[in-house]
């Protein structure tokens, strides 16, 4: 169960401070490839040959996995750090499912992910069984890229293993 | 106007060759650095000093950005390939606001996006002013990773300037 309920509170109502903004800039190259920037560093996309790219690059979708996988992590830490737990290992290993019928346009199906599930292998001391499920449960409740799935109605789980 | 839109059709009521699969596999590395694998790309996630990472890597928001990128670039080729029309040039500037305090559970707002901002300076051929809003529509409606931001309830736009 999530602890914080998603709520459509606007920016307007937090303070500036509160306000996170990121920014990417980006020039399609050739074929299917896009060459992105965001900050200092380069981020290629591109398709791979049966969606009709050159393989130079992961693909859009994976792009948004790779999210996932670095921002559950990096709640995982946050949060662990607020119970005094120490994380000593993390694995993630993520899946997606779509319709492409959707993207060609060729059924009136969604053109995003269907579901998405995250498998998620991790050692982690100072917390006993409770705790851990609290843990667990804020992780899910706080991470953005994991949020913002769920709140497209994709069906999103996350299951959880301590190593 | 969507000309598509989204449904919660399962991924049961598709085909087998509808349905295509994307995966990742992730491992933590230091602080707040995890190192994604995706077939045979590596992706690198990180977090600048002031949110408590080496800043080694674009952070996980930026990695969503860049596949919003990623797939509206395609979703232009692809569309402009069945319209019979020809990119020149493609260059996308994707900007996003999020409240921190519901990643970091001091209020009860939601965790991710808040806005979500792209603007697309576009050369093509081959579309009059009516194609190219029939184009403008189509990109909006079928483009995965915009239509998964759009579903989930983040003021989400697009603005087009053709060059």
């Amino acid at each position: 169960m999530a602890t914080i309920a998603p709520t459509r509170a606007s920016a307007a109502e937090a303070g500036a401070r509160d306000i996170a903004r990121f920014a990417t800039t980006a020039r399609w190259d050739s074929r299917l490839r896009t060459d992105v920037t965001a900050r200092q560093f380069a981020i290629a996309v591109d398709e791979p040959p049966e969606l009709g790219g050159a393989d130079t690059a992961p693909n859009p979708m994976e792009l948004l996995l790779a999210g996932l996988d670095g921002c559950l992590s990096v709640v995982v830490h946050t949060i662990a750090g607020e119970l005094g737990a120490t994380v000593r290992a993390l694995d993630l290993a993520s899946e997606a499912t779509l319709d492409t019928r959707g993207f060609l346009g060729t059924a009136p199906v969604r053109p995003y992910f269907q579901t998405v599930h995250t498998a998620i292998e991790i050692g982690i001391d100072g917390l006993d069984e409770a705790g851990f499920a609290s843990f667990r449960d804020a992780v899910a409740a706080r991470c953005p890229a994991g949020t913002l799935i769920a709140a497209a109605g994709v069906d999103f789980t996350i299951s959880w293993a301590r190593v």
